[in-house]
């Protein structure tokens, strides 16, 4: 994928680009990044295409619009040349039915960032914990996050 | 979606009918039930478009192939015509890479699905949990989880 600070063309565009590519099941549930940023991601999942026989978003979708979230913010966080990010683990607390499009945030500190990028360049890998919400149209909470995430050093060449 | 005990027709064959138009989520990642049946509930993911950029299975599908189990337990397991199931929360471990087709399984014990029935019954709804194991062509476990679901009495129409 494109280096994001390579031009001024904003991270989320850059991501979507080539996101679906990436991970088909982003595109089939048409999530798209709405920003992306150092410390900073946000994505969208529509409702329609996405929902269950209750009428409301499937619970897969909802994860999937959360636990991207990991990948962006290391990838607008972290020098890629270098690292690579790893989910471990991830609780989800479904909070409300979503009947609508839905749109997760995630952040994650200045410092967190220079802690984790020191340690993994220290020992090879890093581990964090990141919390993301899920909100419906109205704002209201339908679900909250917890992952484990892991950013690895690539393995030197041969 | 038909009563599976209607007829002489495996569960699974019945589920995988309409699978895909109850969760099109399901059917974007090509999940199908293998066996089905009370207590009892097994699917497959295919590896093939279900991968990421790191030459894995997603981990948004390796959480769908574990969750649908709960709706697919449930149905098997409890009377449709009086109840429903919700996933409350879920913790995914994600214990090794998904290089191949992956298998979810999970159980319900007979004193368990007579307990859930009875409360729900009686109280409207139950609380209960579901464990499964994802595993790959070659047996390895990729991930785990535990899943907090809820038994729901259908209200009275009208």
């Amino acid at each position: 994928m494109t280096d994001p600070s390579s031009d001024n063309t904003p991270f989320a565009t850059v991501l979507n680009r080539s996101l679906g590519t990436m991970i088909p099941t982003s595109a089939s549930m048409n999530i798209e990044a709405i920003e992306v940023r150092p410390g900073f991601a946000s994505m969208r999942a529509p409702f329609a295409g996405n929902g269950n026989h209750f009428g409301v978003m499937y619970a897969g979708v909802l994860f999937t619009v959360a636990e991207l979230l990991g990948g962006a913010l290391a990838w607008a966080s972290f020098d890629q040349d270098r690292f690579y990010p790893l989910v471990k683990d991830m609780q989800i607390n479904f909070r409300a039915p979503a009947r609508s499009d839905v749109i997760s945030q995630s952040t994650l500190s200045a410092a967190e960032i220079e802690r984790i990028s020191a340690e993994a360049l220290e020992r090879g890998k890093s581990t964090y914990l990141l919390e993301a919400t899920v909100t419906d149209v109205d704002g209201t909470v339908v679900a909250t996050t917890t992952g484990t995430y892991q950013l690895r050093a690539h393995r030197p060449a041969g």
